[in-house]
């Protein structure tokens, strides 16, 4: 299935310049989100080794955060915008291709050791995502990799993020 | 399992006087993730229809909502505070708990007679949810039930929600 056909362009949002990849024609096309779920879950059940947690960052990358700890049977952790989790927290602050933000994980969320892989819809500057693996790997975890559906190739996430297994099913070589 | 030992109360969050329940305890236990999430998919898997779309809030809602889209075949469908949606929207306002907000869905994402249900976290005044509705039935879509994790029943959700089918799975009779 070419998964691409499925993903509506939109220029100019959310601001002029920016070709923003909108993912909910894709979600809303039941065939279309199993194929691409399925695809995501078959890479991750290949490994040789348990995933203990799936953690995303809010609020598409839950999408298939969730999805995906569902079907490997692990611990599904939420990175949230400042101020949203309640008890105590950690907390990163990182750089978009649009703004300065900043990601929080509660301090209880992931184990020394845990096994984790990172999820979420977009991989762009690699900002979001580089906050994410310092956040778990500040609490001890294993970041065995690092799922996205789409990667923005020419914004060279991938750079910030050498070292990782990191695993995408749409690329746009040139925005 | 009983799974409200899995939630965390955390008291005066969000501000003096509210009970927080924190669901993110539940989602980290790979265990409780798979056996609420089994509950929710095994009542709609008994229903004597097709679900077609499976319609949720951001962003807690996505994790439960995205989860019972996969499992159930069908397509999944966000709906975001004003402004994140890229296409054209339409808009419901309502009041939460806490203050006054509002809902976007994209005019595409319902056909009309699309069976649909409504996933989220938490059913408290039922604002959310009665704009939930709104917005499905505005697009022509049928709502065949709604799905909450929990149900603060002390604040009467329901009676927002007359003549739907509602099934929660923790409840707390007083806060």
């Amino acid at each position: 299935m070419d998964f691409k056909k499925h993903i509506r362009t939109v220029p100019h949002f959310p601001k002029k310049g920016i070709m923003f990849r909108d993912i909910t024609t894709l979600l809303k096309d039941a065939e279309a989100l199993q194929k691409v779920t399925d695809e995501m879950v078959d890479y991750y059940l290949k490994k040789p080794y348990k995933i203990d947690k799936v953690v995303s960052a809010e609020s598409r990358g839950f999408i298939f955060g969730a999805i995906l700890a569902k079907e490997l049977n692990a611990g599904f952790v939420p990175l949230r915008k400042p101020g949203k989790l309640p008890a105590k927290t950690i907390r990163e602050e990182f750089d978009t291709e649009y703004s300065r933000d900043a990601f929080e994980i509660h301090e209880d969320a992931i184990k020394k050791g845990d096994k984790c892989i990172i999820c979420d819809d977009l991989l762009a500057t690699g900002g979001t995502s580089k906050a994410a693996v310092k956040l778990v790997e500040r609490l001890g975890g294993e970041v065995k990799g690092l799922f996205f559906l789409i990667e923005l190739d020419f914004l060279k996430g991938k750079e910030k993020l050498k070292g990782h297994d990191i695993f995408s099913l749409i690329n746009y070589e040139k925005e």
